[in-house]
């Protein structure tokens, strides 16, 4: 007779269902927090303290997909982590307020007007800027209050890791650095319209692999003590990183500012050097001599991509990359239940529409 | 025979040499740090990985006061603390790198050029984006690399600060929030030009009195295990913090930029509402005339707060708090030789020219 190890034994009494219901907790956890942090701030009978406070809040409640806590949660549920373990609801309100932090700035960082369907924080208060007619210039003052905005976002993510168990700690910190370098290396290829796949898929691999897949599920299992699947969830987040990424492109190339809450079309019209662009130009020469002229049409742009059957083959890739994310779950010491799940995520996250 | 108590005790074996010799040990921890984080990112093989983190290192080379590690080693070694624990190192390199962050953040709220004598961040990369005839606007790429430059000073700062017990992390994250939220209202009532002494009081208690010296002080002694000593040095730090932005108000209005490595009179050319202008307007009726106007001349502000007495009167007022700030030492569980040392910070931090 063989026996169980024990983390086989505590895996089995969690299932997708108890990672929904632990999500729950998180929602409630973040409105939680914010409800503290009112009335911490409302004690010191100063008006205004609380807009930054808000404006955390209502990006949070305007929506968003919320798929880094799912990958936190799953993480740790799979690794075996007990599912009223207080410090892995933390952890997962802790990423979303990181992501509200990275969002908050990003969107300073691209101009955009849009996120989650309402105006970004900038915009909204250059906006107030101008109509109240205050001093200095409405465009500082907007951009002024999305730094400190994020910036007291990203303290509220700390505040929420404060528990973290040591190694978990170490993954919260290479996963913020890693955000913000490859945030950098974003904002630096796109000025010097830099055309390198190799340097576009390591973008992806930062930004979209490593920090909405590989981390947030590593930061779950470290909690649980299990930093052994670090090398799975490196595989399976790296290639679903890719195609998270593509996934965004041909959305931002293909989709509906409906859908997304935030305007399509923008990667085109501001000329970004996206990993789907950096493979177009590569098979195409036609698109190499569209997009290095200093001014091109979006639409034409989008016709040729179908046309020379790019999107059709980004599809693919895209189908390959999951499979391969697939695979990489499949050899790792995960149950049947969470493998079948993990599936089931890769797939959610590379077939949506927004 | 009365007994010594033990933290009276372990206070002998320190005095202000053995906090300098630990402030040169956070100097050396925070270039070593930063070699950690190059060495772990030229890993990557990656070009340009290190430009944020070189922009947070040229900031730190470049000088600065060092007044709250300062603060944080003194906290730690008046309360007990064993001068050779690493965690007072580290929290003293923390909050050296969570000040780059906020002055990286702050030089693009304030669209400052010069900071410890060299150009700001956002402007040093403006230009550069300039001079390259990079795609996109050159002040958006400027401010762009030094929001993500400042956020990664922050994630640095944090990294540091891994280890502190839950007494000292609970003083980080209240410091860490006030410096925003501080700087929130800061602001906004500089846009709206809000003639408000007593909010203008409330934000140099934020923003000096809090964060600059209560808040490292007691982090460090927190660390220690000391939390009895926070009304001590709130009362130390909130006199001081007054007094330390009447300081910063006079040598923006009378100093010379030779001194201070950044510009000077860029309150009264901005037509900020600061503490001493705040004080000003209460007292004369004809500052109160000149600055309620759409234009003003900052050469006549400057005469007219040295003609109406509103400057000697500031002096006077930065004596006052000092001899507050002494005293309220003066009554704590403090070792002469730190109360000797405190006051002689109080006064060197309010007597500068820089």
């Amino acid at each position: 007779m063989t026996t169980t190890p024990a983390h086989e034994l505590k895996t089995r009494i969690s299932s997708p269902e108890t990672r929904d219901r632990l999500l729950l907790e998180v929602e409630k956890r973040m409105h939680g927090f914010l409800a503290q942090q009112r009335e911490r701030w409302s004690a010191d009978k100063v008006s205004d303290t609380l807009v930054p406070i808000d404006a955390v809040a209502e990006l949070l409640d305007a929506g968003g997909k919320r798929i880094r806590p799912a990958f936190c949660a799953t993480g740790f549920l799979l690794a075996g982590g007990e599912p009223d373990d207080p410090v892995i609801v933390d952890a997962s309100a802790a990423v979303e307020f990181l992501h509200a932090f990275a969002l908050i700035h990003d969107d300073v960082l691209d101009d955009s007007p849009l996120r989650r369907g309402t105006p970004t924080v900038h915009t909204k208060y250059a906006a107030l800027h101008a109509s109240a007619g205050w001093r200095g210039e409405s465009r500082r003052f907007g951009e002024g209050v999305a730094i400190l905005a994020g910036d007291l976002a990203y303290v509220f993510a700390d505040s929420l890791a404060a528990d973290l168990p040591p190694a978990a700690r170490q993954v919260w910190d290479e996963l913020r650095a890693e955000m913000i370098i490859g945030q950098f290396i974003d904002v630096k290829a796109a000025a010097e319209f830099t055309v390198d796949p190799d340097l576009a898929r390591w973008i992806a691999v930062c930004k979209s692999g490593r920090y909405t897949i590989h981390r947030p599920l590593l930061l779950g299992a470290a909690i649980a003590g299990r930093m052994d699947l670090s090398p799975a969830f490196e595989e399976y987040g790296v290639a679903l990183g890719e195609a998270f990424q593509l996934r965004d492109d041909l959305i931002d190339g293909f989709g509906t500012s409906t859908a997304t809450g935030k305007p399509t079309g923008l990667d085109f019209d501001r000329h970004k050097m996206t990993l789907l662009l950096a493979l177009a130009l590569r098979r195409d020469d036609r698109v190499r001599e569209l997009v290095t002229q200093e001014e091109w049409d979006s639409e034409l742009l989008s016709a040729l991509l179908i046309e020379t059957g790019v999107r059709a083959d980004v599809e693919r890739r895209i189908e390959r990359l999951v499979e391969q994310a697939c695979e990489a779950i499949d050899r790792a010491p995960v149950d049947e239940i969470w493998k079948t799940e993990l599936s089931s995520m890769a797939f959610q996250v590379t077939h949506r529409d927004r």
